[in-house]
Formats: structure tokens, sequence, C-alpha cells
């Protein structure tokens, strides 16, 4: 983090009129941004959603309500400007880029195989760092993969332990059976595993495309002192891939929400992070993210607009 | 309510290009905003946040860390554009006005004398009426005035019992022997009313004029169809003066926020209501409504713009 530039931003919070603190996690932001940016008056002027999408073989396992050729379908949604995050964007000012990770060729199965061989996991880290070309500012982290609730419980079981049945969810809305099959591909692909957990080969091994393009793209950012929000489960399990290789890795994240997806939770506090709001979402396509993103333009905006008491001619508090 | 409005934002959610419940509250938004402004397609075109400002006599008592002049000055900060909620009003693209109620002629104070007289406290709620003008789609309730957590505490102490400990809080920062100066004009100002608490008679002896133009303006705006927001402690305390004259009376209000004044989450229980979020603010000036303004107007755009199933191309849930 950027000392200095917290600094300042500590330095000048004082000065502006109105009660110390009162604006609450608001300042806390303008911090963060500060902190990671390294800019002593954090802005927001080009926001991105940033969406990985791709497909994934363990869809054949039955464990999810939709068919993998939503994938696709959505992707012209997001292009069209139909889905969900497109409105969203449009009314926070942020861009929206889709990144299409062979959405047509699915990764194998991961309760079979391994989903990435080692070149193909590393170039698409790599590729994922790419969204932060342009001079972006601001990265929402954002997915489309259906089955990815799956992948994303197998990685959570595989990092963080316990029972397969603790990590698998609804999703976009399995039944019983489907809930039951998640847990049984998630078992499987875990067991392919040895004991020894090295969290670029759960990456590789039992995750996916967009997961690996995420998980690149957090690292690059702290390089780039891009701060990161993180949308929800499926997003947190890049977080969570990044935060095993050092828990220090996701210092310049933000966990926008808490997901209905009911392991998210869990996960989080795991990593001993508190998502800013619970909205009951469990959308994807960085949702929350962009959400959060508005919230966070307004803190940076609250922090480097406000008048000071001195310019503004406001009484500070008695015997300041 | 308008039910031929909310069936219709039902019908066109479960057609939309997203899994069933997947936007969580921002699905139960776009069904309030339908309900309470009785269109079919919930739209925010012109969002306002109304501060209303005044002053208070209670400040004599020593209840407050700031002087009452700043009341004047921050609204002088207010028209030049340097105060908190003009940066977050920007953000959102959401207008602001704020209403001078005698900003320079304090109400007696409520520990010794009624605050205002039956014509007066009438006339006030009448006034807050105004804000309605002009074809405001949205409004968020906002108000400064420095002891007004003081006044507010008292009305919620008149209206719900306990000790008048229990309601009295910081503020902007009082100290240990301030807090305790706040409890004592707020016993003082509730041992003067009688054993029957009507709730216009709590309002007009124990209140301040902030407080009654938003009780009627949160009653008018029901009338005119406008959705109402809440901001934090002392705006809640005008919702309770409209909640005890009728339970139901709230049912087109959103409340915003949860204030890290410590009795703003007792005055919600007391009335079942839950705040959107919970970022630790206690401004005032609408800043939490304004924020919520924000994710409304987001909720509102996922609704009426997003594509449907069948005009984009997309694959429903299995067996749907």
């Amino acid at each position: 983090p950027d000392e200095g530039a917290v600094a300042a931003v500590r330095a000048r919070d004082a000065q502006l009129t109105k009660p110390a603190g009162s604006l609450g996690k608001l300042e806390d932001i303008a911090e963060w941004l500060a902190a990671w940016s390294g800019k002593d008056t954090p802005k927001v002027g080009r926001g991105l959603v940033a969406i990985f999408a791709t497909s994934h073989g363990v869809v054949e396992e039955g464990v999810s309500a939709f068919p993998a050729a939503v994938n696709r379908q959505m992707v012209e949604n997001f292009a069209a400007g139909g889905a969900a995050i497109n409105q969203i964007c449009r009314s926070f000012d942020i861009g929206l880029k889709v990144f299409d990770l062979a959405v047509d060729l699915p990764t194998p199965s991961i309760a079979r195989e391994d989903a990435m061989d080692e070149p193909n996991c590393a170039a698409t880290m790599a590729y994922g760092m790419e969204a932060l070309a342009g001079g972006i500012d601001l990265i929402c982290l954002g997915e489309m993969g259906i089955g990815n609730t799956t992948v994303a419980a197998a990685i959570f079981h595989a990092l963080f332990g316990g029972e397969p049945e603790e990590w698998v969810g609804r999703g976009t809305g399995v039944d019983d059976e489907g809930l039951k099959r998640k847990a049984g591909a998630v078992r499987a692909a875990v067991a392919r595993l040895g004991p020894e957990r090295d969290p670029l080969e759960v990456l590789r091994r039992v995750g996916g495309r967009e997961i690996a393009a995420m998980a690149g793209l957090i690292i690059a950012a702290r390089l780039q002192r891009v701060p990161v929000i993180v949308d929800g489960f499926v997003t947190t399990a890049a977080a969570a891939v990044v935060h095993a290789m050092d828990p220090e890795g996701l210092d310049h994240c933000l966990f926008a929400h808490l997901s209905s997806e009911a392991a998210h939770g869990r996960a989080l506090q795991h990593m001993g992070k508190t998502p800013l709001f619970d909205f009951g979402m469990r959308l994807g396509e960085g949702s929350g993210a962009a959400l959060a993103a508005g919230i966070v333009k307004a803190a940076a905006a609250t922090h480097s607009g406000m008048a000071t008491f001195d310019t503004a001619g406001v009484s500070e508090k008695s015997g300041a």
C-alpha cells in the first residue's frame, strides 16, 4: 500500500465539512483507493467490469439447471446490451468488456480430468491481465459460465477442506437431485488431487478458464496499482487461489457483496473478508461488483469534491 | 399499493435473461417502485434529495459538539456545492433542494417548552409537501439541524418508551458529559407530556420543524404516488410519527441504511423495518438515502432495460 497517499487522504478527511468518521465505510473506501492506486486524491475515472466467459465440461454431470448453450447466448446478450450487467454499468457510467475464453470449446469435466494443462492455464492467467489495458483505474471481476458454481465449490473444497456438501449450492436453480450430482462431481474432482494442495495446481486441475483469468488479473492489478472489486461466489474462488498463495495478496481487493449462494459466506470467513453489502444476489456477470463500484465512485467523489471547514467557513467541533 | 403494476413487474421479471430471483433485493425494489408509483415499468427520472434545515433551542442545554451557527454555514455549503450530499447527488444524477425552515430562528428548547404551536406545526408539515413539486418521482429525506439527534431521541422515547439513555447517542461527536445532558434534556422534554401520546402532539411538543416537514412529506408522497427513501436516525423520527398514526403509513418508504447512531436500529425494530445496507454512516443530509437512490435507480434500470429470454434468444431453465 502507498502509505503516503493514505496519510494524505486522512489529513484531508479531517478537514472536510462533516463530523469526523461520519461517512463510515465511504471514508474507508477512499483510503483503500488511495492505498492501492497510489493517488493522494482518489478518483475513479475509468472503471471497468471485465466479464470472463467460458464453458465447462462438468455440465455433462448434470450439475446445472441451464444448458451450456446459454454461455454463447449470454455473450451475445452482453454484446447487444440486454443483460442485467449492461443496465448497471450504464447506471453508474462504468465500462464493460467481455472476454471470450473459448466459449465454444468446454474444458473437460473436472470430475474426470484436469480442466487445463500447464501452458493453457498460464496463458489464460496472462490473458486475464489484458483487462487492465487502456488506463483502467478500477476493475470489477465478472464471469459467465454455466456449471462454474460447481467448479468454484471444488476449488473451495480443495483449499479449505470440509465436505463437498458444505460448498455446493443451488447455483442458477438446480433441484435436489442436481444438488447431489454437484456434490458428487466436487468430491470426484478433489479426489483426483493428491494430499498436497498447491494453489495453482488446484486452479489448473479442478478450476476453469474464467477463474484462471481472474486470478491472473487480481495479481496483475496489484502490480499495476489498480484496485479490484470482487463479485460473488465464483469470482471469490479466483480470489481464494491468490489468497492461498499469499494471504496479503487480496489487500487491494474489495469484496462487494454476500452472495445468496449459501457457501459464499463460509468462503469469505476462511479468508477473513467482509463484504460491503448483502442484497441477496446470485447472478454473477459482475453484477454485485458493479453496484459496489457505484458506491466506490460516490465515496471517491465525496472525498475529493467536498469543501473543507476553512474554505467553506464552517465552524469546527467545539474545542477542536 | 397498485396491485396491477406489481403483477406487471412480476410477469416481466420472470421473462428477463437471468435465473429467477437472482437479483435479490433489486427485484424487490423494482416491485416496490411499481407498487407505490403505479407505473407498470418502474423508472426513476427525477429523483430528489430534499434537505430540511432548521435550528433547535435545545442546543442551549449543551447537547451538541457543534455550535448552532453551523446550520446557516452548512446551508451555504449546500448552496455552494461543497457538502458530502452534493457529491453523492452528482454521482447518481439526483437533484438536491434545501428548504430553509427559519434556520436563524431556533425553536424553543424542548426541555422547557413546546417546539411549535399548532398552526406552526401544521404549516410546517404542509411546507414539507412542497418538495414534491415539479414531477419528482423518487424523494429522499434529508435534514440539517444541530441538536436534532436529541429531538429525535425525545420523539422515540415518547412513542416507544424505555429510558432516555436508550435513545441518545453521540450524534456529531458529543463527549460523556454532553451525552448525560442529552439524556437529561430528553427526560425533561418527555416529562412535560401527559400519559397520552398523540403522535402529532409528540411531534409538535418535543419535535422540530425539519421533522414536522418530513412527516408531512411522507404523508403527501403516499397520496401523490411518489416512493420515499428514509435516511438515518433523524429522518426515521419523522417516519416514526407517521407510523404511530398508521402502521401501514410507511409501506411506500424504503429505509436506506442503519445509522451508526446506536439507537437507530432499536427504532427500526420497533417499526419492523429492515434497512438496505449498513455502511456505518451518521452524517445526515440525506447522505445514506442518496446512496440508496443510486441502488434504486440501478434496480429500475435492470428491470426495465433487460432483454427477455425470447427477444435475446437465450435458453430458459431446463424443463421450464
